[in-house]
């Protein structure tokens, strides 16, 4: 498993400087790629001198992680906004997602789906991180889904963890495909997709 | 749109040995993605000079291309063996495409769809080589969709094209949820869930 990143014992100053550095690493590698972005872009992006930065990380891969564990904090908070346990509810979050990826015209792709390509046969570590995340993720989209399922407004026979699973790789895929096609239509198609099947489950229910 | 770089007025020995090139390229981007593979990389795997290499390839960029129409070629022409003008069809498709995965250890995710991260926000030929491998793939399963539709096996209210795209879309994210979990789950919770999706369009039929 992937170790958190997560800092102790810094000082308030401290844990804001550490931020900056992640956020703007975040940032760096979001839009030029993680095999383009050396920790001098990132040193003079966050004005910080060397010394600093390695007072935080170790080395480029230690910084990478706590990347990947920002990223997935700031997806899974933003997922745990919408409530997933009804229909109405999945739209909205479709709604929401299209619209975020039509403002950044279809750049970037997912912020740690586009990391797992990027790094899955090259930094084991970091490939752990992303799967650490994309847990997470699944867990938050999950208990919407077995709360929906306990509400009887899925089917019994209906398997929340499975539509779950499926859920999470057609938003991945369709982000995929909205990135490279620049455009939102795969992604639109994707969700949509979930939400029929889901929907088939409801028998009607809201 | 890419331009294609098919060879045009190459002897017999000539193609072969480009496509030496193309297919040693491919397997090391393949393998340890595309900013680790150098020139020199391919030239020594391929066994080729560096005149030679230069004869058929103008940069790395024009190699990229060839390499993304080499693998969307071998994707598109395996895609083809199968009839998913069918339920029978599709499930037979699944059970290669998780098999094939799990004979990987789930290393290296889509040959296209893991270069579609690397390359989008950097290099915009390339980026429009994925795109147009994607789009060549969306349409062998949009002929299957289609075709089941118009025999009656889908629903008159099902969209084929739709559900083309959401399969692509689910596919890809399910290969890249694998590639980074290192397991088939993920994958086969995507094509599942699109199978009972159009399964629950065809009212029964195979």
């Amino acid at each position: 498993m992937a170790v958190r990143t997560t800092p102790r014992g810094l000082t308030r100053r401290g844990r804001e400087t550490r931020e900056r550095i992640v956020k703007t690493a975040a940032e760096l590698v979001f839009d030029q790629g993680l095999d383009r972005t050396t920790i001098d872009d990132v040193r003079t992006a966050a004005n910080v001198s060397s010394s600093q930065l390695y007072h935080y990380f170790d080395d480029k891969p230690a910084l990478v992680r706590a990347v990947i564990e920002y990223q997935a904090d700031t997806i899974v908070g933003g997922q745990e906004h919408f409530d997933l346990s009804s229909l109405g509810g999945w739209r909205e979050w479709r709604e929401f997602v299209v619209g975020h990826e039509r403002s950044l015209n279809c750049r970037g792709g997912c912020p740690i789906g586009s990391l797992g390509s990027q790094v899955s046969e090259t930094e084991p570590d970091a490939r752990e991180a992303v799967a650490a995340g994309f847990k997470r993720w699944e867990d938050t989209i999950r208990a919407g889904l077995r709360k929906m399922h306990r509400l009887g407004r899925l089917a019994p026979e209906a398997d929340p963890d499975q539509l779950a699973l499926a859920t999470l790789a057609a938003l991945q895929g369709g982000l995929l495909l909205a990135q490279v096609e620049r455009d939102t239509k795969p992604l639109e198609a994707a969700l949509d997709a979930m939400i029929a099947l889901i929907a088939s489950h409801s028998g009607g229910a809201v």
